[in-house]
């Protein structure tokens, strides 16, 4: 495709997706049909020959694919966390793929390592991150794809401080543990199993009933419970804003035990994150000097397309010791210098995109301020919602709501609850998900989507409360 | 951002793209500043107020960013392995950032799972793979982000076997063994370390000096020491195009192996995978039978931008075993039915992006003729480059070149031929890297751009050809 037929094309596609952010709302959230209805209308094979327009394919776009889609984009999305984006991240993305550059390494393309490192400060300084994470100190960030990721490379750098070093060579030759709560996100078991824990090496540590937070005094007692059986404690993963509830662990007491056993505190604020770019929510993340590495996803809350997680350190070099692997084909004099930053060693992948230019274009079209908008906006609608909730005696808001999700029940059992939801999301107008609390079937309502409005909150609860009369008495 | 907005941005993005594209080649390969150049000529905090037009950043992108890339995409380019992009596929990935859908589970956005299974069947017939991995039968296909990754989650599944399903709870509880040939990617030592087996749990086998390929009977006896000292031989990884060499492994030879002592096959092909869309090329991928699973990296020699490595198993129904874990807010009637893939199962983290999009406009621009023509142009280029090296006596071809890299080196000791390295990069107009062969400083041509021509094959060998003149006489 030679440059002047890419930005044919480039413009058709740039039209397509405006026409979809402009007509989103007219579409069903989520698709109805059966699965296998995508795949049936597809060849099996793929064509011998080429040269089918651009068009061509956006055409089948439009009649195959996008009416077997979930959009997570409608303003009536409201299951799961949002993972929404927005027209600056979507542009510096494509920059990204114009380039095609590899990050690997320094050398492998310097700007796409520096401008990385400068925007990791940047929202550091954005989140009034701790001192100790900045570049400027021993600390530092990269961006993961997920928030999975960062907890698995953070459970291998405490593995590899908890071993004394002796974790690279050995592996897994005695019991190390991890922490969480209950309600901490599936993605710390999944971490521990890929590390080689096993499930078993997980303790899960029970929650205030309350708040749904990590009790301070159940996890001491089960990292003595572990130090008495010869077990070697080695990471805590906290929460700020589980995916149940948006609960927040009491960071500063859990800090202060993992500081008294020499344990790697992990921080997972995978959505919750974004919150402290306000100073008003700034209090959900007291404690957080305790913490050897801390995330948040920019891809759920911060207007940012997915994937971009900020992953940051409070001690870059542990960190590179763990994971860094040098063969002969990488090795690179600005490497050996000992001046640069090869972000390889700062995850799984060898390779990498160049994703810090889509919070580049997102933070200097929104600015600091336009961004706090966008929080306080999902903030205040989803307060909107649970007073609406609140006011009806057939429902119980049954959490907190200090972001922008809203957990709530019907006063009835959990079939009961199940057969509103899918009632609800059976209208194709809203999109929402469930959770269990404290064994309890529960509805979420989680707010990101920068089109969502009050009219859209108002509809969601107007279609819950009309489902609710219609649901059979239990 | 308004739809609006985006329209009359994003053309303006495509057409800084399009002449990128159409000038990268009068730009130097490589930068020649110092580390900490395009730091310092960008602020240390965003912005407080936005609406930079995109325009600005875009300024900035020429002035700051662009002179501070390696560029990947340049004709001259000839370093580590290609990582080409296309036209079709920075369209394909720009819809896949402007639906911005999830595609962790088939119910999260359906059409994202089932376009996907079916690009990942196209892939198996474009390469001819045998039929245990199309999903038709046990097996299937998914996108990782990396063969790295793929490498890594075959670990996870080879150890799920080789435990008989006691790992997923007790992790790393006897000493595992994974076993590549010297030549073997660093991702297979980081993965192994990653699942906790150590660098010690790697057992490099031994090549022959002539193939640079993996001796069987090497492989034979460490399997047969291990089992002797009571460790449990879990995978064997080999390679179809060695990182260093392009060698091949004989894996008609290392799969009967596997298969009398149940060890896991993994092949490793990210780069000359691609070559198996030539009928002409396949003889590459025989013994491909024996094989538990296979991956290769459209991202770097089938015109598909990063990340897209393309990775199967023959049996999903282990590797999905090995990786699941369904928390209460996953959980979905789809899922419960089993009668849908659910991809967060096949991979480390739990999103996932619209990947095969890309791969499906590039198969539909390029068609399986077009996708054929890309690889003998290279196959093409790096047989006339050799021709070069081997006609001047002053050079040595140090490997066999059947696919598009070519391994070579002045008659002279290893700092006069890094001195060389450095000398033809100093020049900006290509970019090699380097190697060791049976312990020898190599130089590595690697053709893979679709803008390189007979032309910069020429000028290479001609800089090369001249700086050997001028180097001081060893």
């Amino acid at each position: 495709m030679s440059p002047d037929e890419f930005r044919r094309a480039g413009y058709a596609v740039i039209d397509w997706i405006a026409d979809y952010w402009a007509t989103v709302e007219q579409r069903r959230v989520t698709p109805a049909d059966p699965p296998g209805t995508v795949a049936s209308a597809l060849p099996t094979a793929p064509p011998t020959v080429g040269g089918e327009p651009v068009e061509a394919v956006l055409a089948d776009l439009d009649s195959i694919v996008v009416p077997g889609l979930t959009h997570w984009q409608h303003p009536g999305f409201f299951g799961y966390f949002p993972a929404n984006t927005s027209g600056p991240s979507i542009l510096g993305d494509l920059v990204s793929s114009g380039l095609g550059v590899q990050g690997m390494l320094w050398a492998t393309s310097p700007a796409c390592t520096e401008l990385e490192t400068v925007l990791m400060d940047w929202l550091a300084h954005l989140l009034d991150l701790p001192r100790r994470f900045h570049s400027t100190g021993s600390g530092g960030g990269a961006i993961q794809d997920s928030a999975s990721s960062a907890t698995l490379v953070a459970t291998l750098a405490a593995l590899h401080r908890a071993s004394r070093g002796r974790w690279r060579e050995n592996g897994i030759d005695r019991r190390y543990r991890a922490y969480t709560s209950t309600h901490g996100h599936s993605s710390i078991e999944k971490a521990a199993r890929i590390a080689g824990l096993g499930a078993d090496g997980v303790r899960p540590i029970d929650v205030d009933p309350d708040s749904q937070a990590l009790l301070p005094a159940a996890l001491r007692a089960a990292i003595e419970a572990d130090l008495a059986a010869g077990d070697i404690p080695a990471i805590v993963v906290a929460t700020i804003g589980t995916t149940s509830t948006t609960a927040i662990d009491p960071v500063p007491e859990i800090g202060a035990i993992c500081a008294e056993y020499g344990i790697w505190l992990h921080i997972d604020a995978a959505y919750a994150g974004s919150a402290a770019v306000c100073p008003e929510l700034r209090w959900s993340h007291a404690g957080l000097e305790y913490a050897d590495s801390y995330c948040f996803d920019p891809h759920k809350w911060l207007l940012t397309g997915f994937d971009c997680d900020a992953f940051w350190v409070a001690d870059r070099a542990e960190l590179v010791e763990a994971l860094t692997v040098l063969p002969e084909f990488l090795r690179n004099a600005a490497t050996e210098s000992g001046a640069v930053i090869d972000y390889r060693d700062w995850q799984v992948p060898l390779g990498r995109r160049f994703r810090a230019l889509k919070l580049w274009f997102v933070l200097r079209w929104y600015g600091v301020e336009g961004l706090r908008a966008h929080i306080r906006s999902g903030v205040a609608l989803a307060a909107r919602f649970a007073e609406q909730v609140r006011a009806d005696d057939r429902f119980d808001v049954v959490a907190a709501h200090p972001f922008s999700l809203v957990c709530f029940r019907l006063r009835a059992d959990d079939d009961t609850n199940a057969a509103l939801l899918a009632e609800v999301n059976g209208s194709g107008r809203v999109h929402l998900t469930h959770t269990r609390v404290s064994g309890r079937y529960t509805l979420r309502l989680a707010v990101g989507a920068p089109q969502t409005t009050e009219a859209h909150i108002d509809e969601a609860w107007r279609l819950l409360s009309a489902a609710a009369d219609n649901l059979p008495t239990p």
